[in-house]
């Protein structure tokens, strides 16, 4: 098939997705962790095709090591893949949960329901688990998707795909065409061209490919092109508190979109110098007159800047930021109160490290991404994030025109 | 100012308009209402230009008489607006609403909290009197607005303008630069182009700019193109309910989006004939043989279609449809249930017109607009939608390595 026909597939699928009880979702995806499960060595040995074909690209210099890392399928990632589908199972269905009733006149009921969105459009690099991790998410929330993986992968890919089709057309009562697989670059552009028939596009790779994502389709991105996190230490921050947090939110995993990139320190704050110290003798790289601040460095690398206090960091964080997560460390709750209130961004912490910044962490159960978008969804996005409504306004033969001339009065009562 | 500066301002002022009282934005609001009421006459005078100016042009048949229309400021139009802006006064503040509480560990508590947006464009057409109703919309959300209005009201927008800029300015602690109009038609462009910068359009006219617009930006549009609404008239159907159903929804606001286009009628309804005869005897001109049935007449003008049934009934107003509001009409509880599960429509109506989709008769005191989107807001939009939410976190020194090396465990307690 190709793209045209897989999303005329998956619009299809997303109308019998979308009032699916729980149970058949749950019973697909049991089949799905099942036959992965007894399948686990064909997918190995398609990963081992992948890594031979990997081996030569990373020694010709086309990708690197970190990919070469990212591609490798071992038992611990092959478990997680699993345990990743149980966990799903036992979230809550987001589907179909009633956000209010409201009765608009006697026998005028209207119901305002959570539902799928419709069609989502994955588009990933090298990591070959994201493909059963995102389509368990699809696959609970009711929404069809369509995945495009990273060519390097793609024998991986294709494998775990079959695997995953085989496992739901076994199940009874759900519809085919719901999980769909593309494979050629020249999909990307297509998938991105189809607004009005691909819902949501959810990136997950670098910041490369999400910026190329965001700026080349008018169909919504959820996500985030960079991860330019900030830590600032007030004067009246507690030294050991802010040495502890700053050192946590970089070395914790440096690589992390919630990693820290810059810390702005007030001039009056006492330890400034024993601070930079301290991060050198953790082994971070501190610059302090960095060429450009808007910058993620993805290692243990940061900026460090003395500043005049509060509204400079705040000025500072929303000019060079990426909106992300920002953390105060002080003593004083009206600066922290000020910090949190107007630095523009998903996630406002105060005496925290920026690494809590995550869908677990935040007990969501699962998490699709970390969004720094302004609509729709922002931060952390769990299976909500999946989710839109519709009204159901039920009648008894109910008209307008008896509303607008006054013969009859709307009442707006909510019903609990 | 060019756009770029006055983006630039709207992004400064929109961060100080995030935390603001919501008694400062009353008083704001309450000035500006003042402020037109008492300069009502400069209004009448700058509208008398446009309409001159429009004359000639409906003369020469550049604009409608319509368009004329839409453009003309009476007594009732101004009475409308002021008192507009004291039903937003009386609205609940949207902002700074706490969504969950929720204790991570001790001591470390997460708040998922409303926030307004951030800058709102809005592009609307010939009636001025969107500036003040957006405007109020946009204050009371704690958001920045840049309008562009259409150029035959260029001096009623003017005037409206400077009336209200003149009221915020006289308000203490309310930031300049939140409420701010651009004029020129290359400024439509630019706005289109600032993603990032604006971080959600509201276009107000015709289907023709919608669509332009949502073809032109990478920002995302909220609003709906067009609404092909659907009434299925199901085998069980009372045939009164049926015709006062039908002749409700369209002759009740012939040009209102949420109008019906298409009766769909079940092969086994006994009344087909007669509720044709009915519709033409309400002066509806029903086509039953139409060229496409994706089409909004726009005008006391339906198509008529015989169909096996449900089934035919989902799948033709999911294909045809524009995704706004359909309606069934029947006795059958479980046909009712299919369809309002099954067609994928903002809203989904059961013995009742599709007339009902509407904010201020689902009772949220406002309307923003009707969104036919499948992310972020879908259905009449209400103040809500003007929102997006941010996470708060206060700790006392927590990092994320403790949790990660299983030296501590988070609980994820919900605090009510």
């Amino acid at each position: 098939m190709n793209i045209d026909e897989i999303v005329k597939e998956a619009n299809k699928a997303k109308i019998k997705l979308m009032g699916l009880d729980t149970e058949i979702k749950n019973k697909a995806l049991e089949a799905v962790a099942k036959n992965i499960e007894s399948n686990k060595e064909k997918i190995y040995e398609a990963n081992k095709k992948d890594l031979e074909q990997a081996q030569n690209l990373v020694e010709s210099g086309k990708i690197t090591k970190a990919t070469f890392g990212r591609l490798k399928l071992d038992e611990n990632k092959m478990r997680d893949m699993i345990q990743g589908i149980y966990d799903v199972i036992k979230l809550e269905d987001p589907v179909n949960k009633t956000i209010f009733t409201r009765e608009l006149d006697e026998g005028l009921i209207l119901k305002k329901i959570t539902t799928p969105i419709g069609v989502l459009g994955i588009i990933f690099e090298a990591r070959p688990d994201v493909i059963s991790q995102i389509s368990s998410l699809a696959i609970k929330s009711g929404n069809a998707v369509i995945l495009k993986g990273g060519s390097e992968a793609n024998n991986t890919n294709a494998a775990i795909f079959e695997i995953i089709t085989e496992a739901l057309k076994s199940t009874e009562g759900f519809p085919n065409g719901a999980v769909n697989l593309v494979y050629s670059h020249d999909d990307i552009k297509e998938m991105l061209s189809q607004d009005g028939k691909i819902d949501l596009i959810i990136p997950r790779g670098s910041n490369k490919l999400v910026k190329f994502i965001q700026e080349n389709t008018k169909i919504p991105v959820l996500g985030h092109a960079s991860g330019i996190c900030h830590i600032f230490i007030d004067e009246s921050a507690d030294f050991d508190m802010a040495k502890k947090i700053c050192i946590d939110a970089k070395i914790q995993y440096p690589t992390a979109c919630n990693a820290v990139e810059t810390i702005l320190v007030h001039k009056d704050f006492k330890y400034y110098d024993k601070l930079k110290e301290a991060l050198i003798n953790a082994d971070i790289k501190v610059i302090e007159n960095p060429e450009k601040y808007d910058h993620e460095y993805s290692d243990t690398i940061l900026s460090m800047k003395k500043i005049d206090g509060l509204n400079e960091a705040i000025e500072h964080i929303n000019t060079y930021g990426s909106h992300h997560t920002d953390s105060i460390i002080t003593n004083d709750d009206k600066n922290a109160e000020t910090f949190m209130n107007n630095v523009d961004s998903a996630g406002v912490f105060k005496n925290a490290s920026t690494r809590f910044s995550d869908g677990f962490r935040y007990g969501f159960g699962a998490e699709v991404g970390i969004s720094t978008n302004k609509t729709h969804a922002r931060g952390p996005v769990g299976l909500d994030g999946l989710c839109i409504y519709k009204y159901k306004l039920e009648g008894r033969g109910q008209i307008v025109d008896d509303y607008v001339k006054g013969r009859k009065t709307l009442k707006h009562k909510d019903i609990i």
